[in-house]
């Protein structure tokens, strides 16, 4: 699979989540050309804050590779890594992050910070804005939805 | 439990760790006065580069209060959280985190960077030495056991 396909199947992971009003983030873990583990955001239906879509694909690709150094390993993202996520991938020794949009808010691998500027023990190569303006798209869209809901709740109850 | 007796069974964990040849960290989530999770680190017997204590510790709680925030908790810890951990404590909106021994390599509340002098959306506060010279050489020990064990591993094969 191309760099591409992989961002396209993780952009179909996040409408997943978007689907079940969760905030659309997808994730893929890759070896050798082959998706081994995916991950989507499910922090409101798991009611758990580590449900996160990076953490759901590298647990899945631990698991997958029987060991929790993932050397061979691309993850793909629709969005920016947050700190956990971003020290994630530093924890399981990920060599190379592919990234679509940016998160000013809590993106960690440049944005509020450059996580791996920092003198940890690993060093992630990293690529950003791979189909970045789909993968801002899906959020963008998710969030006038849920205004728009909210308006219409807010009007059928005045 | 007064912040010394949940720092004391942060500890207890960290043995049972390093009882399993885990390097030994522990961790437990406080809520008025009583502990609802606990954690030990699980990285090599768990095979997951997720299994950190304080991730264990932040997983559960999530699941005794059935929801991602942990807003009356906190989470005492026998080391300084690593950027993954310090991020889930910033993900779980945990207000305060105790932590006993500093971690030069890893450590991301003040060590290697401080996450929450950032501008990110929640500001813990920290407490830090807690049991410090207790926690630290319950690490110290595990690495010079290791040590040891590889000196003769090398002597009998030698």
């Amino acid at each position: 699979m191309t760099d591409e396909q992989c961002m396209r199947r993780a952009l179909e992971l996040a409408k997943q989540a978007a689907a079940r009003g969760e905030v659309p983030v997808g994730a893929v873990l890759v070896k050798d050309g082959e998706i081994i583990a995916e991950g989507q955001n499910r922090r409101e239906t798991g009611k758990n804050a580590l449900c996160h879509a990076e953490l759901e694909a590298i647990s899945g690709g631990c698991k997958a590779l029987s060991g929790w150094r993932l050397w061979q390993c691309t993850l793909y993202v629709t969005l920016e890594p947050c700190p956990m996520c971003a020290g994630a991938i530093l924890n399981a020794r990920i060599p190379r992050l592919v990234y679509g949009a940016k998160d000013a808010k809590a993106g960690s691998c440049g944005s509020v910070v450059d996580l791996y500027a920092l003198p940890y023990n690993h060093h992630p190569q990293v690529e950003q804005g791979l189909l970045e303006a789909e993968c801002a798209e899906v959020l963008r869209q998710f969030f006038r939805d849920l205004r728009r809901h909210r308006k219409a709740e807010k009007t059928n109850t005045d």
